[in-house]
């Protein structure tokens, strides 16, 4: 609370721009690119929407490598994105709005992504993920 | 890293307790207890499975209130509980084996809850909860 408001603003920015690398990444198929966005240690998680959650770097990469290999295009439209700053420590919660598929498929999923200050040359690394799927409202 | 090994368990020792709190509250539908687990603020964010991310304590209490009306009764059985501190926040992963209903319904959810070291007094508060339905293997 003690922070000075213009560096808190810096810290937000940067959080919000690792986010955007995220979904960057998951949008171009990119292993190497969310190799690089991620916090490569046994505590990385990730939970996809409805997958039981998976601990540690080798299994996180090892879904990517697997999703991307499965996933011939997916677009994400981000909405309701608010990012909070509390020490070396942050979190973003997001809207993702999905398209995918060859039938041009939509729908929506509740991400929680936390990210952690990296020791040396800035930046932010996530350290988890956690996407759950959105009930349609005619669903 | 430079930090007291012990003080560090002591850390890991409080935020499992706060976890256990909020689940005690969540199965005996106390909405004053849940709401002492709680940093009551405008960044109080809570997704409960299958629901769209709701933000802020008016929201979050007020489905915690409707929750416990519509839930006869709950219990969970806690696995997997990973619990992470970074500084002034810490982070918990744990699967929520949920049974529920007058049929003795079993789910399972996975469970992503993120505490912040209050300022005075000592303890944890969660500000966010996230929870999301896991597909049941035989689906």
């Amino acid at each position: 609370m003690s922070r000075d408001p213009d560096a808190a603003d810096d810290d937000a920015l940067d959080v919000a721009n690792a986010n955007a690398a995220f979904y960057a990444a998951f949008e171009a198929r990119d292993l190497d690119a969310m190799a690089e966005v991620w916090e490569r240690s046994t505590r990385a998680t990730c939970t996809h929407p409805g997958w039981p959650t998976l601990h540690g770097w080798v299994q996180v990469i090892g879904s990517w490598e697997a999703i991307f290999r499965n996933t011939p295009w997916i677009q994400f439209v981000l909405t309701d994105e608010i990012v909070e700053v509390e020490g070396d420590t942050a979190w973003v919660t997001v809207t993702e709005n999905i398209l995918q598929g060859e039938s041009v498929h939509a729908s929506s999923a509740a991400a929680l992504n936390v990210f952690v200050r990296r020791t040396a040359g800035g930046g932010w690394r996530l350290v988890v993920h956690h996407g759950s799927p959105v009930a349609s409202s005619d669903g």
